[in-house]
């Protein structure tokens, strides 16, 4: 995975209060979908961000707080993901395919997603925060689209956004792993038209 | 989640080698699944067993080697996947969805499956260890039912098993956490039956 990290432009000038707090966040970010929650220390942040641990600790108090500010997603997918319900129906599934790719082809938000993940494995509150967009997000799309058991088309449709995340990234099992967005779109497309709108086993 | 331990008959005589051996790989299993694998440590083991810690080291002697061993798939498993080919073309994603659901509600398989899953996401051994199930198990199924690009298929039938188990026991995301084995067969069969053999987007 290609660790992005903020450039602070070489001016010779000692980098300003908000470059230093975003340099920490995207440094704890990484480290987070990298290693994990547990072995994500606050000297292991400072090295990564390259400044000293307790700048970590001024800006962000706790771990569980710095764990909040860097995995919230960006408001655009909450918003994108709204906005699906408004275009045909018979196309929502492919839509839907669309804003889960993109949202993991972008580093940013994808780093964001693979924190998410590898922190519920230990972390109770990250556990909450997937199963909120999970439970939430998606089943306010699926309530705009149906009266048919929305709930249960959200919890179908993101069980299969995990998977596809989790195999991809995190396994990542071929052939999986290497097809492009494109295609990840094509094949997801059909399930997700599946489970948010066509009929569901009774 | 339940802890299935083997229980010892209380007729005052010590607990056999292969007693313990057991009890050993039983708590050891049930750890690594509740709490993964960097915090599953010899000592915990032995404590949760009831046991000397040596005793750990003496049975298994490594903790990666004691791993390998609690988190090998029962070959009816295996055996249950590869006959799935043989009955007829168009319920075999019911079928899939049968031996996953069945699977997923033993106790036994199911600790093995969340002690791999929850592994993974700090220990390339058992990243390793799911990706062969979903590329090379699903795949030998996916090959007997069609020449049309079986890799894929078994992939994207493997990201829905992760995110299925993923989604209902780690996120406990409802209302799939609650749903009958039933349900699951239900929901799980047309999109497994989607994916191995209905035509795949180009």
């Amino acid at each position: 995975m290609t660790v992005s990290r903020p450039t602070t432009k070489r001016t010779g000038r000692r980098p300003g209060v908000s470059d230093t707090r975003d340099q920490i966040a995207t440094a704890a970010r990484t480290l987070f979908a990298e290693v994990g929650y547990e072995q994500t220390t606050f000297r292991r942040i400072a090295t990564t961000a390259g400044v000293d641990p307790a700048l970590v600790v001024h800006f962000f108090g706790s771990k569980e707080e710095l764990f909040r500010h860097v995995v919230a997603l960006p408001q655009t997918v909450a918003d994108a993901l709204e906005r699906l319900a408004e275009g045909p129906r018979e196309t929502v599934g492919r839509r839907v395919a669309e804003v889960v790719t993109s949202t993991l082809e972008d580093p940013v938000s994808r780093t964001t997603i693979l924190a998410r993940i590898r922190a519920t494995t230990t972390h109770p509150y990250a556990a909450q925060l997937v199963r909120e967009t999970v439970t939430q997000d998606l089943a306010r799309l699926a309530a705009a689209l149906t009266d048919d058991r929305p709930q249960t088309r959200a919890v179908l449709a993101g069980a299969q956004i995990v998977g596809l995340t989790f195999t991809r990234y995190v396994l990542r099992a071929e052939p999986l792993a290497s097809m492009s967005p494109g295609e990840i779109t094509d094949q997801m497309a059909p399930v997700f038209q599946h489970y948010l709108v066509e009929p569901l086993a009774s």
